[in-house]
């Protein structure tokens, strides 16, 4: 490398993100933070994603769920995604030999039409899609609290029994709200509480369970 | 939509994200701080993907880079991501008018086993192939500094001539160092100074910017 670069710490790259967490550990003990020893690849990761040490303190899980998320991935799950970026950050590879699948329906025509006839948000329809597939689908939601409400609003239909739902949307508008819904709904879950979160956020929140496995 | 959802905001799809925006104007206000008007629509999208205000304080922009940028985009130029997600988050529908492609090089095969084989990261080998490119090339780097390095080495070679760099990679080892190193290199940049970044927000800065042309 050029000389310029020389201040730049000289690491491998394939040690690059050990040293990370590294630093993300120290740092923890730094502010005094202890996290939940059965969640912590979790939150650390959330940290590694956004550098915001806030998700230290503000994640949620409900009872049993990375043993349900865990299970149904064994069994060949779907993921759903509300959008594309979160479909693209998880990683394919082990979920792949898995047989799971990862979609994402926010692009599809029939999705827009009927999103527009019924003045619902293309995230809000594109959750119904699920009601279609066969076998434990988990839903990753990253961007619209919309998709968290039509999630809810089928399970209390009694229409749709997700494994869990990863419920990190990010935003002003209804997100917080959308996410205490989720929590109080009794569905398995992983809530980032507050306003933060994001499509990034759920593909990394995937991505440290399924390393971890 | 169910009776358990009356709590929610009653808000048109359409109007979300005007009203996000209303909200981060208000506590901007609320905060003190009085955003540069030539890039608050940048900035502000950067809270709204993150819903983090650091990103008020810490955005830097080199003179006349919106410009540069604009002018890039409209003469067809190719956008160069590090990641899948990155390239995945930027809105395509008006940059197809323009001829303007995203490219992602960072799991093309080459790629891998030059990276091996040097041992360097992929990231930084995925960004060399912006030499066989014609025409005006913008980065935008969400993930990886070593992208950066890869970048202002080629430039400080005389090698490459980037139209700009959206230089905005998230994380806890050299990221400050090679964000630094990209402003004091000269090249037109928009960097988030400090650790955080993220391909969501280097997607949602190309999406400002398109989006306001």
């Amino acid at each position: 490398m050029n000389e310029n670069l020389n201040f730049i710490e000289n690491i491998k790259p394939e040690d690059i993100e050990k040293r990370s967490f590294e630093i993300i550990g120290d740092e923890l003990g730094k502010r005094g933070i202890v996290l939940p020893e059965e969640y912590s690849h979790i939150i650390k990761r959330c940290i590694h994603t956004s550098a915001d040490f806030d998700y230290a303190e503000t994640m949620y899980f409900s009872p049993e769920v990375l043993d349900r998320i865990m299970g149904a991935l064994k069994s060949g799950a779907t993921i759903i995604t509300d959008t594309k970026m979160a479909q693209s950050g998880i990683n394919k590879k082990k979920l792949n030999e898995l047989g799971v699948e990862v979609s994402c329906y926010i692009s599809d025509e029939d999705v827009a039409s009927q999103s527009k006839e019924r003045g619902l948000t293309r995230s809000f329809v594109s959750m119904e899609k699920a009601l279609g597939i066969e076998g434990p689908v988990i839903f990753a939601i990253g961007n619209a609290p919309t998709a968290l409400l039509s999630i809810v609003e089928m399970y209390n239909n009694g229409v749709l029994q997700p494994a869990a739902v990863i419920g990190v949307p990010v935003g002003f508008v209804n997100v917080v709200e959308s996410k205490e819904l989720l929590i109080d709904s009794g569905i398995p879950c992983i809530v980032n509480k507050g306003r933060k979160g994001g499509s990034n956020i759920a593909a990394c929140i995937v991505n440290a369970i399924q390393y971890n496995m």
